[in-house]
């Protein structure tokens, strides 16, 4: 088998050997082959594409090029959370503590960001001095004991990916279901939990631009558990404008403890609660999901979501204080109110030119190894559906940097659309894949 | 303008400009790329096809990334002949001198070849001491002296095409149209020619499997000729089984010879002459196709040719006693006559089957520092709508390593078909596009 006859192959239009796509994974994982061939292979599989077998077989391919963690020690059923990523989603912040707070574990592995905002682990730096680097045996005696544990991703869980991803970024080659699919699922089927709830969002923030695609990318993901035996449910959902209110670190880390004293935007705690009623189901915390839902609304009113969230922060080491006196956190230097011209509903905020927006402002990466401004940000005042009168404030700038506020008020302003008419309202989640 | 932004573009279905394609070609030409984006741009290139405007500018770029040889100073219209490669193709040795005996200057340039038989400069090296290495400006006197003259291809031409076709041979893009007809010209272009005769050839021997494709290869071409300001004619002609009868360097020159002293296979005669014929009319020495080919056969009749020839290796210091003695010349040792089962019509003889025999016979490179072995091939002696009765001899080898035999007459025993009833026949010359 050589690597050139794979590419023939799959530009012809022929479905690949599962031995083929393992051929080609270990060559890959082993630096077997010159980047050339393999970038001309991504390419012709972004034109001839995969099938659902082929796609199966590379995630698992690719899971197992690196290390597998075991969950088998955590008592109960292990249900993992995944979001292919939008502007202001905090979600993981809301829901692991409701999901943890109705006793199901929730052994959560995150990585930092690289975009308009930081990743989970990052935001959770808003808690002074929070550990997130520690051991599998402390990751694991963690969930056992308070039922919730985040850890930074610092295993070598499937580097082919990592490779491959590396070269589809400067191939040209990134925006193929089939690639995208397998590449988040390998490393979240390495990471050991025996289902999944997916969050994928669609629109101007999010990576899939529209409902079908990312219906398709559901698809597919879903496909890959049921072949590979694990659960997973896939919800669609909607990231034509930011998800709540707050875009920036600390800013949606605030957001979120808002949602879980049972206030903050509706958008962010319906989403938080669908996506945690799932957990439930696939963790059989219950048989339907009208009681789930129940369950989750509950961990909200009862406080024991909020207490839970505290308990996770002692537990690795951080500091509780934005919880009860979130007014005290350090805030940015410049906060500026923006307006903009003429007035009306809003009909759209585009969500990708907010992220920029938050950006510029410091409070994402552009490179690898920028430094992220925690405290700056934007909070918007106005989202899909209000009504904004002329020099009403539609939102306000969090900076440290007042070079920064031009660009960021720019972007902005450009995000808003106003019309006469208010629009009709959209269904947060489209889509519910399984 | 970066090589990422031309792969998306190229990979989304659009046309690049003329100043892309100018930034892509000098890249390659200044090994400024990484080879993985540019062999994902290749990939890119063969699904979404370059219109012929592209794949002008493509030509035009890579015949600038080098030399480009000036003719000029040979007086009259020079016309190139160039082929796409067939399995026996020994045109050139025929017609150079037959053109150039109706004092039409032939200033050609050729390769070395690689696959089932040396190229043109490897099959002159059976005219002993023959040498093709040699300056422009001798070049050109030569030219201007005699007429004619063959170099092998020492200057730095098309680079950037070397360059693109090492990388499309190794990472399965070298069957795109655009991309054959460009790489092919913008040698062409380089070596100044005012106008190019081409033989495209189709079938079981050829590049292009089939004469749909053949005629789109040299629609292409003659295409970027119109917008380059150049003559061009293409013939698109059968190689569905060996031209004449003789496949190997040496045996292939006694063909020529032969064709030359008026004998020869009818099939290799007819081609020469059709070939010759369009070249007569590009260079404008007469101004009908009836008149061309008549002063073709008779350069033949009267002789010229064949004095064309001897004067020809006699000026590049080469031995002529192949032309006068044919039957002195060094045999190879083993003489193999080789029959197949049953018997009929030959209704095909696959012309890539029996270029493998001439191969593992030693005609032929497989690398590109291969010793060839001038004396060995195969003789056909019977070709498509030939009668064979049982155990009559249909080739015969001519081998110096004896266990190389029996792979040989396996390849020449495939390569032929006898069935009961005549086969239709075929026009060589399929189509003229111009």
């Amino acid at each position: 088998m050589r690597m050139l006859d794979l590419i023939y192959k799959k530009r012809n239009g022929y479905e690949l050997t599962k031995d083929e796509i393992n051929f080609f994974v270990k060559g890959v994982t082993d630096d077997e082959f010159p980047d050339y061939q393999v970038s001309a292979f991504l390419m012709a599989v972004y034109f001839q594409k995969m099938n659902e077998r082929e796609t199966a077989d590379l995630t698992e391919a690719m899971m197992h090029s690196g290390d597998i963690i075991s969950l088998k020690n955590i008592d109960g059923i292990k249900v993992d959370k995944h979001s292919t990523g939008g502007v202001g989603d905090k979600t993981t912040i809301v829901l692991a503590p409701m999901v943890a707070a109705c006793d199901v574990p929730v052994a959560k592995m995150s990585g930092r960001g690289l975009g308009h905002t930081g990743g989970t682990i990052d935001k959770l730096e808003a808690f002074k001095n929070l550990e997130t680097e520690m051991s599998i045996e402390a990751f694991i005696n963690r969930v056992n004991d308070i039922k919730l544990a985040v850890a930074g991703q610092t295993a070598n869980l499937a580097p082919a990916d990592k490779k491959l991803y590396a070269l589809r970024d400067v191939t040209g080659t990134v925006d193929n279901i089939s690639l995208i699919a397998s590449s988040i699922m390998s490393k979240k089927l390495a990471s050991g939990a025996d289902a999944i709830v997916l969050d994928v969002k669609y629109g101007s923030g999010a990576f899939m631009k529209s409902l079908e695609e990312a219906k398709k990318l559901a698809e597919s993901m879903v496909s890959i558990g049921k072949k590979l035996d694990r659960q997973v449910v896939a919800l669609v959902t909607d990231m034509d404008q930011p998800l709540g209110c707050s875009v920036g670190n600390t800013l949606e880390v605030l957001e979120a403890i808002d949602v879980l004293k049972g206030n903050g935007p509706e958008d962010l705690k319906y989403l938080c609660i669908e996506l945690g009623a799932q957990m439930l189901l696939l963790a059989e915390k219950t048989d339907s999901l009208a009681s789930a839902r129940e369950l989750m609304q509950e961990s909200i009113s009862n406080g024991k979501a909020l207490a839970k969230l505290k308990e996770f922060v002692q537990e690795q080491n951080g500091d509780t204080q934005i919880i009860d006196h979130p007014d005290a956190y350090d805030q940015a230097h410049f906060i500026r109110e923006v307006t903009v011209d003429g007035e009306g509903y809003v009909v759209a905020i585009n969500a990708e030119n907010i992220g920029k927006a938050a950006l510029v402002l410091g409070a994402g990466r552009t490179q690898k190894d920028s430094i992220i401004d925690l405290s700056v940000g934007v909070v918007l005042k106005k989202k899909r559906g209000d009504f904004v009168t002329r020099g009403e404030t539609v939102a306000v700038i969090h900076a440290n940097v007042e070079d920064a506020i031009p660009e960021a008020i720019d972007w902005i302003e450009k995000a808003y659309s106003l019309r006469e008419n208010a629009p009709e309202s959209i269904d947060m989640v489209q889509a519910v894949i399984k």
